[in-house]
Formats: C-alpha cells, sequence, structure tokens
C-alpha cells in the first residue's frame, strides 16, 4: 500500500507507530472464553492497576471501542442520574465530556479557559465552594488539542479537600506522565489502548476507586457502557460480557510487556520527553514559533503556529512529509491556525531527527523561508 | 502459547479462526485520517452494502467494539424516545434487545416463543394488528442461543403490510445466508466483524435505509452510539468521528476480499453448510442428538444436548478437545443442558471431519457409551 520499505511513521496523537512485536502478537486466534485468553486479560487488567500504584484501591474495567467509549461509560456509570458534573475544559476532549453528559441527561457546568491555559486551582476551589450541588469534577490530564499539561494534582487536591469525586481523562498522558493513585486522590481514570502504551486502537479502560464503583448499579445510560455490569460480570466468571477485541487485547499485552521492560512510567517519560526537545529545538530552529511555552508543554504532542509566509499550504507540507515517510496531524484550536507534531509512539530520536532532515528539505523545495508564525 | 503447531481451531460463535492473509493484514500501522486508511474503510462500507444488495437505498455505518454495540446503537438512533418496539424472541439476543430498549428509555412489548421453536408471522401480524402504537419490530435473523434460523421473510412481510421498521440482528448470519434487501424489506440490520465474513472482533455496523436515517437526528441515548451522528461526519470528511480500531479495519477489509473470491454468500454458504452436514451427521452417528430438527437449523452453529452417560462431564470433554487442538462452546439454552459446535470460520470439512474423529477417540477415553441424551 506503500512504495516506502516500511509503513510511515505515524506523529500523531494516535493510532500511533506500534513495535513488530505488538503487531505480531495478533498473528494468532483466540477463543474469547478460553483460558488462555483469560489469563492474558486478568494480566493486561492488572498492570495497567499497577501503572497507576492503584491495585489496593481501584479495579480495571476494560470496554470495546475507542478512548471516547471508556469516557462516555465511566461517566455514566459513576456519576448518578442526580449528580452533578463540574467540567473543566482547555480543549474538544473537556468539550467532548459535557456533550456526553448532554446525551446522558446529567447536569453540568463548566470552566473553562483558553486552550493554551491551564485552570486556576483556586478558580476551581471557589466554584466548587459556591456550589455544594456539584458532586464530580472532571478533567483532562494532557488536553491532546494543544498538548498542554493541566495540573492534575492541585485540581486533585482541591477536589480532595472539598470532598468532590474526581474522573481523569488521562487518555494521551496515561503511562507516560506519572498517575500515582497514592499522591493524586482520584476515583476514576480513563485511557485506552493506542496511546502512550503504545498498543494498537481498539479498548479503552477505566481505573475506578472500588468502593465508588460497588454503588453504581442502575447509573449507566446504556448496556454496552455499563462499566459496572461489565466489572460485576468480568469478577465473576473472567470474561467480557459482549465479545472482546481478542486480537487488540494481546497485542495491548505484549506492548505493556515491553512498557514495562523499558522502565514503565519513568523510562517513556524521558524517551518521550527526549523526543519532544529534539523536535521542538528543530523546530523552532527553523523559525516555527510552538503555541505553548516549555513549562505548559506535556511531552506528547506538539503544536506549532502556522507560518505566515504565503508558500507554506498544509496541505502539501503534509502530503510531502507523508511521501517521505512521516505522518504529521492537523490542528484542533479554535485561537490560531496551526498544526500538531507527536512524539510518541514507538519512536525514538532517531525518527526526530529523521522527521526534522525531511521537514527542513520540505521547505526548501515549497521555498518557504522560514516557519514564522504572523507577529500577533 | 499452546504446545500445538498451530493454534487451536474455533468451531465457536465467535471470535473465529481466520485466515492467514486476513491476520497478516493487521502488521501495519496506518494514520486513522490518511488517505490509504480513509480508501480502506470506503472500500469495507461499499461493500458491506452491495452483500444486502442495499448500495442504492441504505448506508453503511461502522461502530467501534463488539455486535452488541452495533445493535445497542442501531437501536438508540433508529427507535425514537416516544416509539414503541415489538421484540421477537427465541433466544438470548432477543432478550438482549429488551435490556437494550430499557437502558434507552424505550417501550418494548415482546412475541416470545421457546429456544426451538420459530416465531408464527400470523401471531405477529394480529399483535401488530392489534397495537397500532408499536413503531418498530425487531427480529434476529439466526439466534446464536439454539443456532436455530428464524423466517425473517415472513417477518419483513408482515412488517411492510403493516408499515413497522423492521430492524434485523443478523450478527451471525450476515454474509453465509442471503438478505437481500430487495426481497426482505427492513430499514436496519447490524451484523459484525468477527462472524461469518471472518474477520478479527471489534468493530460492528449497520446497514441503514438512508431516507429513514436522515430523520434520526437526537434519538441516540449516548455520543458513542449515535449513527446518525457517526453517519453524517463520516459522509463529511470519510473519518471516522472517534479513533477507529485501524488493524481491526484492515484486516475485516482484507476477509471481505477473500470472501468475494469465494464466491461471496453463495460460497460461504455452501462451504457451511456442508461443515453443518459433516457434524451433524457425524455427532449423530456417535449417538448425539441435536436440538433443533433439520428444516429449522441453521448452519452456523448447533447445538446438542447433554449426553445422559455419567461419564460424560462436559468441562472434561471441553478441555481434553482444546488440547487436541478443536475449541468447542458451551451451551446457553434454558430448556435443556446442552453445548454448541460452531461450523463457522475459515474451516472446512477437513477440520470438521479432524474434530469428529477427535471427539470419538476422547468419547472413548472418557468411557462415554454413546452421545445420547436423556430421554424425554
Amino acid at each position: 500500500m506503500s512504495t516506502l520499505p516500511q509503513d510511515p511513521w505515524l506523529l500523531t496523537p494516535g493510532p500511533l507507530t506500534t513495535s513488530a512485536a505488538t503487531k505480531e502478537a495478533m498473528l494468532h486466534d483466540w477463543g474469547s472464553r478460553d483460558a488462555t485468553f483469560i489469563e492474558t486479560n486478568a494480566r493486561v487488567r492488572e498492570s495497567l492497576l499497577k501503572i497507576a500504584n492503584a491495585s489496593s484501591t481501584h479495579v480495571c474495567v476494560p470496554v470495546q471501542g475507542s478512548g471516547t467509549f471508556a469516557v462516555e461509560a465511566t461517566l455514566g456509570t459513576l456519576i448518578p442520574k442526580d449528580g452533578k458534573a463540574l467540567v473543566v475544559i482547555n480543549g474538544a476532549y473537556g468539550q467532548r465530556m459535557v456533550k456526553i453528559l448532554k446525551y446522558a441527561g446529567r447536569a453540568s457546568v463548566v470552566y473553562e479557559t483558553a486552550e493554551d491555559i491551564p485552570p486556576d486551582p483556586d478558580k476551581l476551589e471557589s466554584m466548587l465552594s459556591d456550589d455544594p450541588s456539584i458532586t464530580h469534577v472532571l478533567a483532562v490530564h494532557c488536553e491532546t488539542t494543544s498538548g498542554i499539561l493541566n495540573p492534575i494534582q492541585a485540581i486533585a487536591d482541591v477536589c480532595q479537600k472539598l470532598k468532590r469525586s474526581l474522573i481523569i481523562d488521562a487518555m494521551s498522558a496515561f503511562g507516560a506522565i506519572e498517575l500515582d493513585s497514592t499522591k493524586v486522590y482520584f476515583d476514576a481514570v480513563m485511557a485506552s489502548s493506542n496511546k502512550c502504551l503504545e498498543g494498537v486502537p481498539g479498548m479503552g479502560f477505566a481505573l475506578i476507586r472500588q468502593s465508588v464503583l460497588e454503588g453504581c448499579a442502575g447509573n449507566a445510560h446504556a448496556l454496552s457502557l455499563d462499566l459496572y455490569d461489565q466489572w460485576v460480570a468480568m469478577e465473576k466468571n473472567a470474561q467480557w460480557r459482549f465479545t472482546p477485541p481478542t486480537h487488540v487485547i494481546v497485542a495491548f499485552d505484549a506492548a505493556i510487556e515491553q512498557f514495562f521492560a523499558a522502565g514503565g512510567v519513568e523510562g517513556r517519560f524521558k524517551r518521550y520527553s527526549e523526543n519532544g526537545r529534539i523536535l521542538i529545538d528543530g523546530m523552532r530552529a527553523l523559525g516555527f514559533k510552538t503555541l505553548l511555552s516549555d513549562n505548559l508543554q506535556a511531552p506528547i504532542i506538539i503544536t506549532f503556529e502556522m507560518p505566515a509566509d504565503p508558500n507554506f499550504v498544509f496541505e502539501t507540507f503534509y502530503d510531502r512529509l507523508k511521501d517521505q515517510g512521516y505522518v504529521i496531524y492537523p490542528g484542533k484550536l479554535t485561537v490560531a491556525p496551526s498544526f500538531r507534531i507527536g512524539c510518541i509512539g514507538a519512536l525514538d530520536k532517531e525518527h526526530m531527527h529523521g522527521a526534522l532532515a525531511v521537514i527542513k528539505s520540505v521547505l526548501e523545495d515549497m521555498n518557504v523561508r522560514d516557519g514564522q508564525p504572523k507577529a500577533a
């Protein structure tokens, strides 16, 4: 399907480039009720809890589908019909949680900042103090829209102080940015198979405080998305309620094994940070401007402002990079025209240097003098 | 993971044994917004419509997750909040649709027969005539619980005559048992990647009459399961709203290519029918009794009654078959103790003869005289 010797490298927020070992794990077929598969599934669930240091307090409930399915399932299962959520928003994924709550018929209020501004914990505290009817706080760890890292520890501290249940969408951070449940007090965190843990897409999961989940029977707004029911059934016979994506799960198991072998969260953070550093430095040297200052930037995906040079046409830039083996990602910002380059997946500094070399040569071909955006 | 030279053959209702070519298609990574993947996705959607001869009237809307996700998404999207469904039930999958309707808050009535009894179209007609508030009829084409083939043509004719919208769960029949939209009048049919089309599990789909779907904005009870929204978004930019299971879709594309190359529905029906014939004849020769008479039996999965011989312990039987390379399936009947053997997946007569030889030798080892169930 490609004239390249290998697949293009995916410098995107996902699906990502995965290792050969992860893909090769899918070269088998498994019965979903069979002992071998059941063991694999149990191992994946236990490993995910370990990553968040949550084995003694939380349970891992996987769900078929994309990350959004896991988010929607968790919100619907944990927030009771008469609950009220405060959604902390600085991008599309915060917005999406509000949309989910509307479908599910749950009351919500919003604390929104611009896409390049982190939420202020003091402001959150005063909003919660002013409205005791707010039962849950929903926050995004790393907002993939911009790549911003939100102050999850401070948010969690406020929620714990004011006794509100915190649910974290850690989709693009889980496994790469530390989230230790004994430090950050949360009732649930959601992520998926195909972000920083470098599996293939097809399943999401939530780590949910068991004492909370036990009280959640009857909350869910959809059978497929009922994580209480999914958990109870899986505890009973170790099987999924409905056909699991067997190949995706076994690939995830292989990916998690590689994750631990490469030093776990610490190892992944180090590699992604190095990737991000090379990318940002290299792009700045070409005149590009990052949306975020370095102190707000997560080493996950970098947003660059669109260059002012009229010779720069994003579609051409994108296509030429792809032809030379590097897939980047369009922007999703409302504040400014932009594009994004990811630094996650089974990629390292060589791939980042390779991408920069191709970007430099494509810019020359396009006769783009430099990547500088319009002056503000 | 196995001491066998190859994976055990899966004689189950799914996940199934898939071909090497189907699995090997997953040895790549794709960007979900990239042209190559978008083409593959479009080709899968078009092919699925072709299989039901529905390209000019229906649209194909895929959804992440298992078949149940596709069923729930279709019911929630098509049945308005003030609609009322009549569910035709003779097994667990009919029951599951009732459960889904309860989650979604849709009114329903039930026409239920025993697991080995097909519904009577005259009875359905009188129920619909008596209750004009019924807007939708939900029926299962082949009930995997027993393997029974329901009279879908007669059900569709009644619905068309009385102007009720028919939604068909064809999960375990689609692709193997003809369902031609120009003969069987339906508004929607749901199936999944990992049944008779022999892909890997991880996505479902619905073929929905376009003129009906156009009126379905705002019906769905969950964002992830909103097929109207999914369809509108996919028509706009050819992309999935939320991360698609890329590897599963590309494997599905490969599986569908093989499906057409092997003669489409006709070819598959022939192979599965031969598989079923060999299995039923062989098991009867060993003294086993099928739940269903041959005229009710779909060539998908066969239910056998549990033998009366006290030496027959199902768990032992199951484990020994698995050790020798054949995975069968427990029963799900409420009417009688039973087990099931599937005849679908990338398997042919050699596998059926192989399974029978192993069953015979395992029965001898277990000192089971014959497979005869208790006399009724």
